[in-house]
């Protein structure tokens, strides 16, 4: 379903027609505001992040009995998350991806996996609340630890059938790991199409663009010699592409910020690289599982990695962001922060980039909240678009007593953490080179300004239904 | 740690020393109540019942957009779960088990995994709530789908160092499976101690016992030939052994409930009693794992248990709760009702199992909410102890169009919807005969009394300050 090759088709105005949630938001209440005052919408999300994330990374980074920032938040609540197949009416689908779920937060549409702002089964384009913000006169903002040619950044401001049309390239051929996965050439500009992900970037109206991706602006846009980045600063961006840059950037210019090929390094790796591994049993344990003994992997640290120096943190691109997107605005911004390798590391079992991740997160949630502290008409959502595979699973056995080997299936990572205790993680989903997403519920957060608009259980889309609403965009 | 044998000691006052929990209730709000008027707290706890779960048995009972009763909830947080080892100021451990965090939801006290309401290390009695309630003057009652002597009941009204000590036999030598796991010998009567949990519930001041678990009253108390449930008897509780006794119960009398020798039956099990199974390779796919193919376990359908037949339902057994509790009741009550095999079928790979526990919980919640609406100090927390191993996986992989075999290297059952979607459930947290918990948040709930008194961000041991609070034992 993710190779989806229809002609798209725009949608301008069937929107109302596909939020398709059957919620209410009748206890919503609009706070009382100045007819003038900006307001401000800031949408931070963690990609993958679960509460077994929350929990591991809460553990790592502030003890058992400690707090993260986001546990400060005067609101939490769950979201449910809806997918469906590839088709019009398409039957629920009980697992969602970065794709389809960016799409319901960015524009209130239930759609397939891998489609970036586009309906299930016939490829429609669905307008977003980036370009509903930018239509009413506000700015637009996306940062991500990813590439922002990535499909959480992509759904807000792109529309394409399969999340990998990154670049012109990707158009013609998606191969994966020597893995032919499709095309989407109905989709070209020659085509009628909108083109790929980071030329409709490049061609967008946002204000800030800030991630990872160099390598998806490299090379020629579609139909002439110029790079996609080069077609970006015709259009008024200026390029930014180290820290320093970042800082000094012209407040007076649209800021485009591309620091890494592909996704930011991010912040924490285990121990000389080290992932989860393979519990290795005795031969013994082999021939019965109830024989022998396990050798489980060596407890071990988490320790900066050496390919984050020189990058960004998510704090410094979000502090940009909102210098940005707040100079000369006298209407609001709409601004979505993505964590984006808490989800990455989990795919390839890596626990300590996720808390890393986490850690990010929240350092980009502490400088949201202190613009809203100098902003009042700022509203801070903080969600994750779906669960994740990792577990955090005793270090003992509950079972412990029995005089047998117990230990999982998959791989499993032990960290020692600051207050000297193991924190075992587990993932187990598949045994393919990537783990696959959980389909449980999410956490959302809100800052005091979400008391009345956002209820404790919401359904996914409700995430656009809510900024839209605070936007006064209907 | 479950096996610790030391005597134990009385600690009659010292419970406010060890309110370890470092969180503060400083944004609590006591409501404004008549003087005389009764006050009740009613608290369901999931056993296991993370968001996993409730995502599971949400897809399956009310389908993907549906919502259960607890999505109604006015207030959704989360819960923090602590846990230390078995010693006096012992280091964090990750994972919880049932008695642990039930001491810490009965008594504000951190323990270590497999303690009845004493301390780690030092195995001193910690007073609980339903001990503090009966004190006050107040009513209680304990209902559970597992024994009453199990951990999470047990945890309210018991104290012992070892959660297996269910009876007089078990004191003396604990065996599973064949398995000696130890004894308590240093805590029967005899040394001064208080006898096995049965006993001890038997020579209780409760109101209201029901549930499973008579094979730990049929055999003699320590010290004489009379039955546990006849010191019960003896001791002004009326026996109820099916639906129709419970239903025509005498409200004058205390009232014992005893539907079956152990765990109650659950309401639904797989097609045939089936449970998860393991995805079958073929012999090429052993020799490398992207060669040759694999066959998944055939999808299947829920189906009701037929030994559920008979049963009381937890919503009748917390009705005939309430209605004794409540009759000729000028003071108020506490009642603490468990849906105790969400975890225990969770254990046993057992996901339709767990979906019918679930349904129990929401139907309970249900009689629970009717309650308050006619009684309105009434306090209704819905939480869970701890979570669990189950994850809602994707059914068809994310990874799907490589060309390449992929499934969990765990145990996975399919479930066919009634919305004619499949939900696919993994467990793989170990290759035992039984699962192990996981370490996340878990979710928690209140009713609208709670709106004020109940943050969204809790460490486990404030539902015990919440209740106290609420029935004003301070």
């Amino acid at each position: 379903m993710l190779f989806d090759k229809t002609t798209i088709r725009l949608l301008p105005c069937a929107c109302s027609v596909l939020l398709s949630t059957g919620a209410t938001l009748s206890h919503a209440q609009e706070p009382v505001a100045t007819v003038d005052e900006p307001r401000h919408v800031i949408l931070i999300i963690g990609d993958g992040m679960d509460d077994q994330q929350i929990t591991i990374a809460r553990n790592y980074l502030e003890g058992a009995a400690g707090r993260l920032s986001l546990d400060h938040m005067p609101l939490r609540g769950t979201s449910q998350i809806l997918t469906i197949e590839n088709k019009v009416g398409g039957k629920p689908v009980y697992v969602a991806d970065s794709a389809n779920t960016a799409t319901t937060m960015a524009s209130g549409v239930i759609t397939s996996r891998g489609r970036i702002a586009t309906t299930a089964g016939d490829n429609q384009a669905i307008p977003t609340i980036v370009e509903m913000a930018e239509a009413a006169g506000y700015k637009t903002g996306l940062v991500s630890t990813a590439s922002v040619t990535d499909a959480t950044p992509a759904s807000f401001a792109a529309h394409i059938s399969v999340r990998l049309c990154e670049n012109p390239e990707k158009m013609l051929d998606i191969t994966v790991k020597d893995v032919y996965l499709g095309h989407c050439l109905g989709e070209t500009k020659s085509q009628g199409g909108p083109g790929s992900i980071s030329e409709q970037l490049a061609n967008s109206d946002l204000d800030v663009i800030l991630g990872g991706g160099t390598k998806h602006f490299a090379m020629a846009a579609e139909g002439g010699t110029e790079s996609v980045v080069d077609v970006a600063k015709g259009n008024g961006f200026q390029l930014v592409t180290n820290p320093g840059e970042l800082a000094s950037a012209n407040t007076e210019h649209r800021l485009l910020g591309l620091f890494s090929e592909d996704t930011m390094p991010v912040r924490l790796q285990g121990e000389n690289g080290r992932e989860a591994e393979s519990p290795e049993p005795s031969l013994l344990n082999y021939l019965h599982r109830y024989l022998g003994e396990v050798t489980l992997p060596e407890p071990m640290t988490c320790e900066p990695n050496p390919a984050f120096e020189g990058m960004p943190t998510l704090k410094q691109m979000t502090d940009s962001a909102l210098v940005h997107l707040s100079h000369n605005n006298q209407r609001g911004f709409f601004l979505m922060i993505e964590s984006a390798s808490i989800d990455k590391q989990s795919h390839e079992r890596k626990p300590c980039g996720s808390i890393g991740e986490v850690e990010q997160l929240n350092e980009a949630l502490d400088s949201a909240l202190a613009f809203a502290a100098q902003n009042p008409r700022t509203l801070i959502l903080v969600t994750a678009d779906h669960a994740q595979a990792a577990q955090l699973v005793p270090n003992e056995s509950l079972f412990a007593e029995f005089p047998i080997p117990i230990y999982t299936p998959g791989k499993l990572a032990r960290i020692i953490t600051p207050e000297e205790s193991i924190l075992a993680v587990n993932y187990a989903t598949n045994s393919f080179v990537y783990e696959e997403h959980t389909g449980a519920n999410v956490p959302v957060f809100s800052n005091q300004e979400g008391l009345g608009i956002v209820p404790p259980f919401i359904q996914q889309s409700e995430i656009f239904e809510i900024s839209r609403n605070y936007l006064k965009l209907d």
